[in-house]
């Protein structure tokens, strides 16, 4: 394993380990690595990089604690120089990208080196993480079972230790789901917060960059670079949540299915409390309604998206991505036009139900990590198909556009991860992972 | 006729003119009205209103330019106690608004009196005002020729001079349109500046909440008073256009048909080139295939809003509206989401084509008012449809959600009204109002 982000910021800023033995070992680590994150390894340029920011130190110039660290980032986000392939065969002759995506510029303007490309589910159309050109990526914590989607790449080697950060994009799910099977971080910033500019679209009103990180100062850092010209921010100053107001969603929608899951967040709602905390109960029975537009919304995008290839090429798409997209084909526009207005009057009838608490608490997953390539999967003797459970509970911050962060949460049966979310309502991404910290510092 | 918006309101401020007498001629006008433009006389609340704001004047408070001025309101827009028919019978039996809309409770602030809901085509979707519940509205320079619409009766009313000041609402040409057909000016503010919450909706992401007046002088203070809480600003403090870059557009696509409109245009270019104005040809190439996008939004967002009501009482829309929105029920939301993309993607391009310039100079309309009912006129040997012709010119601002006015220009024909649009590329509305003013004062 990496040393923490905070250990290592301070190991390559006082040059006792050069960026460039740190790019090395991070490169041999994934270049090890087992779990199918791995889609491209740029060795070459990131050594280059490195050594290019060693001197630079050496010159007394630091850009920030991100000078010289490891990163990777979710083959949908153009990388300048490297194929975008976004896990299909349809882009098996993507050419390399003319430039970086917004975001990985900025990573790179703060010292950042880009190692890979990583894992994603196939056009980022699924919360499992085991549908792609590649092959399933495989859970650092069971390699029979699913990372998590559709981020799987970032989530799966920043679980393994093999990278210190990573960025991916969320749709529906996409970073807090695997960051939650994988027990990891996973930042959800607010809709439009980061420019999803270079980064193949799944559904342009959901779409969101976010980043995948093994603890929550990790993850601040890099929202501060992010999201601030300068950088600054320095990671979260003031951990404590005395006051904070926190809403416990108790409707039927929100429960998860597995009770370790459900244990998780009654053990985070109980140290938020004893932390300060004002924690309530908050009902919202506009949410089955809300939830509804999503797929709605998704399969009328992506399917405009991938029209054209759906047709000349159809064979390119992993089948159940293909099934999955062409009943949109028929999709009326009235449909689309109907969901987009329920989701803006819901989205405000949500926001109305809540207005009392800073932040809900709730599971980020109703189910954990499941076998590999299982649609369904049996829970308290019925059979309930996977994907549903592993976006229900994190699609309606897509809808909404809230910040959302996904944070491991404490399980007590020795099993697989169990991610606790924390949703902005009146509070922003600093004030999330303030709250995050807070869970994290057990 | 009403004296101009400057005398009227210092013979107000002055109580030279009380409110009262002058509601009460505005009434006496309106009441005398012989082009439909008058759909409800709200004339008992209307004189209490205006009772009250002599009294508080009386008192030696004065809410500004508007104390006391009378306006009208678009029969689309809701005012409390009044129903909205939106100029339909589907609408014939709504129940009286429970509030204002934002735009006219802000008028109301400022001590502006609601005197009448004015004629509007059925729902809005249409440019020729000849469409309606109640039957045409009627060009007060030609009674037999339309108004242009959809403010039809807004622009109808202010250009008798029947009343000081009106709003409407603009989706594609709506209030310029008809303010360039009556000889009047209209305001078409950027997208989103003003709230079209409480106006029945045509085209959400298209809708414009915009102001009708007899000059530039009124156009401003109305949007003076509507967009800044304290309805400061005072009018048009420079009137120069010195210095301004003015694109004039060159393609087939934005030529009139009619000559008196295209010398209108020269006429403004000249007169704004001896005031100082850079005058320059402009190039837009994306135009056709930017403006074929927007039948496509208006009809899937409009097919959205009606589709229950085309299926439960068909026969209570005009033939031709109904006959113009059922085609959209087979929409697939692919078209409608491409063109979103399309609209997003040649915006970008063609404001990259004309960032040399500060505004655009331009005919409002191809055509100036058509007989009433002629859904083909004769030009230059050819037939023509009078619809596209309309919104041509007017439509690809509503895409981009740039700003723009309608001005008379000067017509040497001794024929009827041709406006002048004046759009702003690097210009915010108080800009675009200012190289207006400079067109007006000939």
């Amino acid at each position: 394993m990496l040393p923490p982000l905070r250990e290592l910021g301070m190991a390559l800023r006082s040059r006792e380990l050069s960026a460039t033995d740190h790019v090395r070992d991070v490169l041999g680590r994934l270049g090890a690595d087992t779990t199918g994150a791995v889609i491209t390894l740029d060795a070459e340029r990131a050594l280059a990089a490195a050594a290019a920011l060693d001197e630079e130190l050496a010159r007394g110039s630091w850009r920030g604690p991100l000078h010289g660290v490891a990163v990777g980032v979710k083959d949908l986000i153009d990388v300048a120089g490297l194929p975008t392939r976004a896990g299909s065969d349809v882009l098996a002759d993507a050419p390399p990208a003319a430039a970086d995506a917004p975001v990985v510029a900025r990573l790179r303007e703060a010292g950042a080196v880009v190692v890979a490309k990583l894992h994603t589910h196939e056009f980022a159309y699924g919360p499992t993480g085991d549908v792609a050109a590649t092959g399933p990526a495989r859970n650092p914590h069971d390699p029979t079972r699913i990372t998590g989607g559709s981020s799987s790449g970032s989530a799966a080697a920043v679980a393994s230790g093999h990278v210190p950060l990573a960025l991916g994009t969320d749709t529906g799910a996409s970073v807090r789901t695997p960051a939650a099977l994988c027990g990891v971080v996973g930042l959800k910033p607010a809709y439009g917060a980061l420019s999803a500019q270079g980064c193949f679209p799944l559904s342009e009103t959901l779409d969101h960059v976010g980043v995948l990180a093994p603890d929550v100062h990790a993850a601040s850092v890099a929202w501060d670079v992010l999201s601030r010209p300068d950088g600054t921010g320095g990671g979260i100053q003031a951990p404590g949540v005395d006051g904070v107001r926190v809403g416990v969603l108790v409707d039927e929608y929100w429960r998860a299915l597995d009770p370790a899951l459900t244990a998780a967040v009654d053990t985070a709602a109980a140290r938020l409390e004893k932390g300060g905390a004002q924690v309530q109960d908050v009902r919202t029975p506009m949410i089955d309604e809300l939830a509804a537009t999503y797929p709605v919304i998704v399969g009328a995008e992506a399917y405009a998206t991938h029209a054209h290839w759906l047709r000349e090429r159809p064979q390119d798409y992993q089948e159940i991505t293909r099934e999955r997209l062409l009943p949109f084909a028929d999709l009326h526009a009235r449909a689309y036009v109907d969901a987009l207005r329920t989701r803006r009057r819901l989205t405000a009838a949500l926001r109305a139900a809540v207005d009392g608490v800073d932040v809900l608490l709730l599971p980020t997953t109703r189910l954990r990590a499941t076998p590999i390539g299982a649609e369904e999967v049996e829970v308290a003797g019925s059979r309930v198909p996977v994907r549903p459970q592993l976006l229900a509970l994190t699609l309606p911050f897509n809808l909404t556009g809230w910040p959302a962060v996904s944070v491991p949460g404490e399980v007590t049966d020795g099993g697989l991860p169990a991610g606790v979310q924390v949703v902005g309502v009146r509070l922003e991404e600093r004030g999330v992972l303030r709250v995050a910290a807070a869970l994290e510092q057990a």
